[in-house]
């Protein structure tokens, strides 16, 4: 008799989104003249640029001609994407070669499918707050997870002295976001030097998440965790165009393996999670769209940079409209500066639900609850960026009548 | 200390296609003058349909557009297209609802992480010759696989009695793949009703690959295991647009997970792989790109089907002209005739790759060899109709010649 994976039955029925999806549609629907403002999911808004248009319609196009036609591509990716993708990097100085870059259709695939090329018995350690795919991908593969808080007193940019973890124990895989999804910080130079010190010193992998790179406007700060020496020696990095360029329907990301990473087996071989993810990739993958990756390609041209850079400025914008309604009253937040989240304590010591259907019910925004990004995110609340400008402006007038 | 799956030391080093790509390089180099016609990897060659290039464009012009423009889209695909993949079954007499089809990037991707839904521990059955992917993703989780021949007596078709299991013992899941790659064996209803009632009877659950299945010409034959009775409480299928309506680069596949299909836990929970698929698929997915999945619409229209017919027929009679060339000098094999695959055994006793360099040093031709699809397929070989009528009528010509 087949016996099926019983680690699902230890991760929670509902994805934080659905559940959001649910009390929204349900409101609606007891309420169908109110006008609802979404403010929740960090999916964008502005449509792709016209030369990411024009590129993946010429790529349809050569999908439609004998002599042009592509079929299978390269797992990995094609050259003349990972080439831009290295070419990005170098443009904020960090080099990364185009054969440590493997194309993907984006960040959540990848951050999930990495927990593959690891063993059950790690222990992995996971930032609270966070996005949820982290921890819900580990808990199916049965995996044991840590977490370290992220708090209002570090800034949400937990460091080495704050995961929780059994004693006399260091992490083996540990996961950083940065900047952060939800609450937008941003780890500096020397916060990121101590993890990579920490985790060349104890043989663990880092899993950096870069997907909101691109809304870094402080020079300092790192976009990469290859600003930093020794990163190349312990850490992988998911980044995606989702966020970059409006991908988020359009679906293309990038996961750079450095093969300077190697890991020793029990029986003392030598093994290589470039080549374990070459391995995966090209054998549970088969590459990524022809027509998107040319979208891509035109995504890092200079006029899809411009376009992108305009783009990311009109969500900040945005952001910054909401910060300004959170500084009159006197609410304290993280994000918004480098990222396109807005992260504040519930006033009144609401919980983060209970604050939710506030707004909903009273004023008809929808925002995300702290607590679905891990327990330390109760009494917290994420709100984006990415709607439109005369949206954001509305929601925001609406929230300060009941701030 | 991070420690890696070191299950992925037990699988071997080089794809079999990545061995064959190495051998027809170094030929080339070493003899730049020789025209070398690939007859190897199953990878289309027509271009896509023009109403299928056109939905594409107009996907593509959708998202550069803020009206327009989709974001993050379901990740079970858009109900436009599992209607269309419904009705697309319906019209081969399949009832198949569309909240049972899961659109992905393709068959390969499904078919490697559907493994995640299943515990170590099972006793997973896999046919020898079959395509290498089945066996590559269950040895990377560490699980048990387990043979059954196909051979020349039983038509490359093994059956329950085929299987080499331990004694006493029932497989729990069971790959089959029909039209078989490589060998272009079709199952008959008789054959997989045996099969469905084997699964029903001891529990185990049946991964149908279907991908070839809009190469069947004989009404009589199954196009789906959704055709036999029973199938539904124990058989999940794969299919994709990849060799229906020439995807492989544009990539777009779909896979079929019936509520009916229920399996206790040790601890007597009742759970679902209907269920934990679309958990999977929400958790390390974020579905496909939008003109990519308004592209395969188009291909299920009455249009797009006409284009798709008309291609595969086009590779058949590729197959055709092959197979008549073996009749001719009496070598027998199998496919062509519901398949783009011919498939047969090496002259005078030949071991596969001998007669592989023997095609490619003497007439430059390249085909697959057998055994890189099992050990079952020692001294047979590959050749696929997905070349240009051109190429094929000059491949046949050359290979009659050392025949």
């Amino acid at each position: 008799m087949a016996k099926l994976n019983e680690n699902y039955l230890n991760i929670e029925e509902g994805y934080l989104f659905a559940e959001i999806a649910r009390r929204v549609a349900e409101y609606q629907k007891n309420n169908p003249d109110k006008k609802i403002i979404r403010l929740g999911i960090g999916d964008v808004t502005l449509p792709l640029s016209e030369n990411v248009v024009n590129a993946m319609i010429q790529g349809v196009k050569d999908q439609g001609a004998a002599e042009t036609f592509h079929g299978y591509g390269p797992e990995q990716g094609y050259e003349f994407l990972r080439d831009a993708v290295s070419a990005y990097y170098k443009s904020f100085g960090v080099d990364v070669p185009s054969d440590e870059i493997f194309i993907s259709d984006g960040a959540k695939s990848d951050t999930g499918n990495i927990t593959e090329l690891f063993d059950k018995d790690n222990i992995i350690l996971v930032p609270d707050p966070v996005y949820p795919v982290y921890v819900d991908t580990n808990m199916m593969g049965g995996k044991n997870v840590y977490y370290m808080a992220g708090t209002a007193d570090n800034g949400f940019l937990p460091m080495p002295s704050d995961a929780d973890l059994p004693a006399g124990k260091a992490a083996d895989v540990i996961y950083l976001c940065s900047p952060n999804n939800p609450t937008g910080a941003v780890y500096n130079k020397d916060q990121l030097k101590e993890w990579v010190d920490y985790a060349n010193a104890n043989g663990s992998v880092i899993l950096f998440d870069a997907a909101y790179e691109a809304f870094i406007a402080d020079e300092t700060l790192p976009r990469s965790i290859y600003a930093i020496e020794g990163a190349r020696t312990c850490a992988i990095e998911f980044c995606s165009l989702s966020k970059t360029a409006g991908f988020t329907g359009t679906r293309c990301g990038y996961t750079i393996v450095p093969k300077d990473i190697k890991v020793m087996s029990t029986a003392g071989v030598e093994m290589s999670p470039h080549a374990m993810w070459f391995r995966r990739q090209s054998t549970k993958f088969n590459g990524v769209s022809y027509p998107v990756q040319r979208g891509a390609e035109a995504a890092f041209s200079a006029e899809g940079m411009a376009q992108c850079r305009k783009n990311i400025e009109y969500y900040k914008e945005n952001a910054r409209i909401i910060a300004d309604a959170l500084d009159k009253a006197n609410i304290r937040y993280t994000g918004g500066a480098h990222s396109p989240y807005i992260w504040f304590e519930c006033p009144d010591g609401m919980s983060s639900w209970d604050f939710f259907d506030k707004l909903l019910n009273e004023v008809q925004v929808v925002g995300t609850p702290g607590e679905g990004f891990g327990k330390n995110g109760a009494g917290f609340f994420r709100l984006t960026g990415f709607g439109s400008r005369e949206a954001t402006i509305e929601a925001v007038e609406r929230i300060k009548s009941v701030l």
